[in-house]
């Protein structure tokens, strides 16, 4: 079909509505950051293996690096037949919201089991980790007079949306910095509710958040915390709590905000907190209310996918390990390795045109599939590419993909690090 | 566990949290609109049966009456056998955002399936109909300098989200009211760009929007339209392509929005437009761009949906049987049913608490359920019972149903209708 003209501009009315939006997507392309979509479908059984379609003519196998599906559970034969299983017991979709005839019993069961997952009274499920937070903040930041909040510089969009639109005042903190937050929240008063957003893993640099110097200081100037799990959810801790189960500190932040669409490898978001704080979002927030909840079909794989990683350590740790392995092999051949802590491995570019440059040549040439990441994910001048080595990511795969990337490193006459 | 008292106020800060929350759940209880959900299983294959659980004490055999998957399509053989086949071909959820490895071959086949069922160049699949109303909206206004929004008063809060958080100045117009639309569009300068937001069927009165008078105004004044159709995609038009196919008006509109967890039966939401709209909402809307992509499995039930409905009538011609029957019954039977002209049909109560209490005795003395439906779904003093009589609802299921409606209206003295 042809591309239309929009009709407001046909009847020379006064704006030109095309113009302007052309100009949009023009300045994407100026900055080498227009997004191309990958079209991939993945195959079951055998992740990271997958195929990749250009032009929808056949498919070509690739090994996927920059999934999220961090531990292969969306390919686990546990969470598949689980869902099968729904699938055949109640049909696709749950047909309404939560309150007007969406409430399935695998929803119960599942928010029952995230609650027991964090140690806390409660948990909500949401259609994603994005609308739980935007969900969640705003709605908090609205019930709580007057409430600030503190929130890391490097949060989630979903966060910063959420914080937006509560309307509240809003303190930003440099990425991690005790001293900074605690400076900010002392030029509140006292009897100021506050509220301190951050994560735990931020995805795009592999860093940890120090989760009990924050709820020191949130003791100390009587804050709130809300903790964004998402990149460590079924990943750390010994039953897949995230840091704040690692680190032992879950019981003292207020609210855990999670994803079943990472470790967990299906779909939608949460959070887990005091049964009170749980009852006011459910009640409250215009996000969790007006849309239909999660097929049960997703809660029921969800479900099995928690269980199952509760109960199993041995996918964590063979993630922990080829993570290190990968670190090592890119350190070693004088790739530029960004300095993670954890199981992210991003390689820093700092150019948008080049990032794109090497993936195409990685897709192209190597039949290896990583996104470039560019802005506004990460900020300009950072761009980079960022690799996700799970449990199944073997030393084959590994050693294929370090020697594609010096022999790309070297074609393009990148620098290589010291 | 026991409910836990917030540590901050524990340490004897200057806030007491708990109340704070507490106050807000108490004041849904003083009003009588606490909200408290109904624990079910639909039982697939035998739609609108399904089961209700009390406690977790075991499931009871119930009819549901208020559900939004319209024609039973969540229950549909074609529906689960594709679901089920890219279960096995692919696994549970996609891994990433669109972007970063979350696109697949299933995403664009719907894609492009949506654009030619509304007649339009292309479409975008969002998590949910919520989020694709408050991230086109919001990003749109955004993108257009000084542009106002034109918004019926009775838009859906997923609407309303989108414009409260685009920041763009809004005129409400009176529901459905093409002179006062005219009024408000006339008093703006020509050279502002504006946006025209509205449903085509109202979901809790059942009505529908003139938009043909408003696309006039609309080629008049210089504005976009944007249109939400997702309480009456799959359900009307030759095709399921919804009121605006159903009137011919498809390609006047310059954005149609709909669901895919209504009569599709599944869950997810999209917009369909021109190439470049569909660009610009897919490059700078957060709640696009930054969430976990729709888990395929949903995807492949929902191209199975469309595509049945597409080539189907007679699910269609069965629901609009059904609704006539069932107000034709409800009308005779002296009950306040509300002049809906479509397969929507509302009861009107006019108390929260009586609303609830005429449910709770469907439910437990009848085996029928349908959910009151209260503030801030409906305005206050305007709280209803809602039915969604389907396919397969049948005669004696309707005959049941208006008894058990005659017997409890007598029962709490409710003025029949004259």
């Amino acid at each position: 079909m042809a591309r239309t003209r929009l009709s407001s501009f046909r009847s020379g009315c006064g704006v030109d509505y095309n113009a302007i939006f052309e100009g949009a997507i023009e300045r994407l392309h100026a900055e080498g950051r227009y997004r191309v979509f990958v079209d991939i479908l993945r195959n079951k059984g055998s992740y990271p293996n997958a195929r990749c379609f250009a032009g929808h003519n056949g498919a070509r196998p690739i090994t996927v690096w920059c999934s999220n599906d961090y531990l292969g559970m969306g390919q686990h034969e546990t969470v598949i037949s689980a869902m099968e299983a729904a699938l055949h017991d109640v049909g696709a979709g749950s047909g309404g919201t939560r309150n007007i005839g969406g409430n399935t019993h695998y929803h119960l069961d599942l928010e029952a089991e995230l609650a027991e997952l964090h140690g806390k009274e409660a948990a909500l499920l949401f259609t994603s980790g994005y609308i739980s937070n935007e969900a969640s903040l705003a709605t908090l930041a609205k019930i709580l007079p007057g409430c600030v909040i503190f929130s890391d510089e490097l949060n989630h969009a979903s966060m910063i949306a959420g914080i937006q639109n509560s309307g509240a005042p809003k303190r930003i903190f440099r990425h991690n910095d005790v001293a900074h937050l605690e400076e900010l929240l002392a030029a509140e008063p006292a009897d100021v509710p506050k509220l301190i957003a951050f994560e735990s893993v931020y995805s795009m640099d592999g860093d940890v958040a120090p989760i009990a110097a924050f709820c020191d200081l949130a003791d100390k100037y009587g804050a709130l915390t809300y903790l964004d799990e998402v990149h460590a959810v079924g990943m750390y801790g010994k039953r897949g709590g995230g840091i704040s189960e690692r680190d032992g500190v879950a019981d003292r932040v207020t609210i855990i905000e999670g994803t079943l669409g990472k470790a967990f490898g299906v779909m939608g978001g949460y959070i887990s907190a005091s049964q009170t704080i749980v009852d006011v979002i459910r009640s409250y927030a215009p996000g969790f209310i007006f849309t239909t909840s999660l097929s049960p079909v997703l809660v029921a794989g969800a479900l099995a996918s928690v269980r199952h990683l509760k109960d199993n350590n041995a996918p964590r740790e063979a993630q922990q390990t080829n993570a290190a392995a990968l670190k090592a092999m890119f350190s070693d051949a004088g790739l530029p390795v960004m300095a993670s802590t954890t199981h992210i491995v991003p390689l820093m570019v700092g150019d948008p045109v080049k990032a794109k440059r090497i993936s195409d040549i990685l897709l192209i040439e190597y039949g290896i599939y990583v996104q470039p990441i560019n802005y506004p994910t990460v900020p300009r001048g950072t761009e980079r590419l960022r690799f996700t080595p799970g449990p199944f990511h073997d030393q084959g795969m590994m050693e294929a993909l370090t020697k594609a990337l010096v022999e790309i490193w070297d074609r393009m006459e990148l620098r290589l690090a010291a």
